[in-house]
């Protein structure tokens, strides 16, 4: 059960965006694993991408679609990832999107595929086309918290969050959800992460707005290191509201908050069910001379698997955090600046253990569920905070049967 | 137990170099904790250190007094790091240097002191330098075998190994023994390594070779990603055979293969005895245009956690080698050049699964005890290879109950 986790709260539909959901049987049969957002004609929309080199056949796909067209349909399928596919997996990706587009009456490129999975397997293609016209037939602006379950694979719980606001007296609505579990250190994108509002806004800022919040929400997140081949963020402006969101406006700083939260919202519902999770994790980094320094240290904590088993475990074994902080690299770090502290207790000041800590002071923050690491470095003003969550028995377990 | 150890091998006597070891009660009584190496007056020495910033207080000392004196006595504790712990860190590492040097009648910058064990905690010198008598009394050319277990933490098997070789009709010996089982990522050292050998070679020269074959070896494993604050390797010549090993001579690339084995057998050792290790994993990466890039996409696959606990499974699931050799951060990647082997088996080929590829092919490697991951990147003449282990249900035990 995910950390911290608190049921799913209430998705507001968006006018302009409807979905459709059904069971395909990519996975097991009666399971959701086919999602379908329709969007209306007046929307905009903007997409990141994974880094990695060997990206998804539907990832090559939808970034070449985008480029052609304004997207009117995404289509996502869980249970295969269509990663590590090859040409064939581009032309499976291909029939998919066509699929869409004959039944729905739409230019190819204006459908854009995605899909989450295990990786290497053939696309099961004709499963995927003999269930788009069930999927049209579903489409409603209702179905939010049904495509939250559709886009699940080892996700332990569905992912999604709302936010209202006014904006000039009127009032606007932004609804995301996400998915992921493993595979997480997302790069410039993330797992797969579906975000709508009914404000209008033009491309170029929507661009603008989707990156900068990705990179202080999915940018910051990671469970195992592993960036996946198929991590996408898709944002989608229908205009419905009628409300316009002008570049530099008040109502663009306030959008830009909402998009803010809502991404750092879902992005830490990634890591509270992260594969195995027990505890949330923030790592703070603050005093570093540049933000790459700051998240250097922050990673490398946030990656150190003996820091992981030892949050797992509950046992105060700081040295293990001091470690991580000597390795990551930074250059002539002086150590007798450095502090670090879990919540509210220092546990390293001056290069060795704060002379106020006790084992039982720093046993009583590690048995809580949600727990702060903070690094002082004291040589600059730069700051950063990731999230992430402990490595359990879980981890290895679900990770070593998960194609069992 | 570790993935194929034949049981400790035959470690042959080095003229010149006597061993002490003893129970100091620093680990559970009556557990050899103690180890102290006297090497001859003739002898020349030289030592790598960890690039951990945040390095232990042992390895300052050392560095100081090694650029003092050439050492007589090397002083190894395990049980206890002796990291993380400020100054009184540094005068606890000197009091033992001291009890050394009075009952041994020698110069303090003469005795170097090297610690392994749990971070954090302060050393419990009066234990130490209570057992130096009885430490100095057992000293004798006979004793690495014991040292091999002295100086063990979490290891499981005892490590060491001899070579002999003749130069000019000569014979030399070659003996070392090395421990490490956890937060091993070497960086320019590694975990504690001592070796020893008769010949007689100058300190610039002995640096040189210890520099070269490290860089070969114990800089090539990685169990866990986490670089130690206590690595340390010295390699002691202690001119006994009257054999001198001159720059450029038959005789000097002569000891320098046999150093390289002797280096690389210790070090493959440490990853065979990982925690919680149930494979021995090579990764080799082919044609990068680099060496840097060549680590690179060897250390991605090698600390991938995904891929580690795929390993443990026994499970061919390729595609997370994949996603890891595409978020290595290599310019330019061609994926249609890249090529994936696992032992003999083809696996990725042209961006996605070769054809010729069988799902029973794959798990028919997997099942083996020892597996060459191997990358063709194709874009170059630099390769690589680094040792590495699985990732198993013991590796978070071992962690997690580490300190109870």
């Amino acid at each position: 059960m995910a950390v911290g986790y608190a049921g799913l709260s209430t998705l507001l539909a968006v006018p302009g965006v409807r979905i459709g959901v059904t069971c395909a049987g990519i996975k097991k049969a009666d399971k959701r694993d086919l999602v379908l957002f329709e969007l209306a004609g007046s929307a905009t929309s903007a997409a990141v991408f994974t880094r990695n080199a060997f990206c998804a056949a539907p990832v090559v796909v939808a970034r070449e679609h985008l480029a052609e067209r304004s997207p009117r349909y995404l289509l996502i399928n869980t249970g295969n990832a269509n990663a590590g596919t090859g040409r064939a997996g581009l032309a499976d990706a291909k029939l998919c999107c066509e699929a869409v587009a004959k039944h729905a009456n739409c230019d190819l490129h204006e459908v854009l595929p995605f899909s989450t999975g295990v990786i290497g397997e053939p696309l099961p293609v004709a499963k995927v086309t003999t269930a788009v016209p069930a999927l049209l037939e579903s489409l409603s602006e209702g179905n939010w918290e049904n495509a939250a379950y559709g886009i699940m694979t080892t996700d332990t719980v569905p992912k999604g969050a709302s936010r209202q606001l006014d904006i000039n007296g009127q009032s606007i609505t932004l609804t995301g959800i996400s998915k992921g579990s493993g595979m997480i250190r997302p790069d410039m994108g993330t797992m797969l992460s579906f975000v709508a509002t009914d404000a209008q806004i033009d491309p170029e800022l929507l661009r603008e707005c989707l990156r900068q919040s990705v990179d202080i929400s999915f940018n910051r997140i990671t469970v195992d290191g592993d960036t996946s081949t198929n991590d996408a963020c898709v944002l989608v402006a229908s205009g419905q509201s009628g409300v316009n969101i002008e570049k530099g406006s008040s109502g663009h700083a306030a959008f830009a908050q909402a998009l803010n939260e809502l991404l750092i919202e879902l992005a830490q519902l990634i890591v509270r069910d992260g594969e195995g999770a027990t505890k949330f994790i923030a790592v703070e980094v603050n005093g570093g001379r540049d933000q790459h320094e700051c998240s250097q240290v922050a990673y490398t904590i946030a990656h150190s698997p003996l820091v992981k088993t030892a949050l797992f475990a509950s046992d105060p074994n700081w040295g293990r955090i001091l470690a991580a902080v000597g390795r990551a690299g930074l250059d002539a770090l002086d150590l007798d600046a450095v502090a670090i502290y879990l919540d509210e207790v220092c546990i390293v000041s001056h290069g060795g253990r704060d002379k106020d800590y006790s084992e039982e002071r720093g046993q009583r923050v590690m048995q809580r569920d949600e727990i702060v690491i903070r690094v002082e470095l004291s040589r600059g003003q730069a700051h950063t905070t990731v999230w992430t969550c402990d490595f359990s028995y879980d981890y290895v377990k679900i990770n070593a049967e998960y194609r069992t």
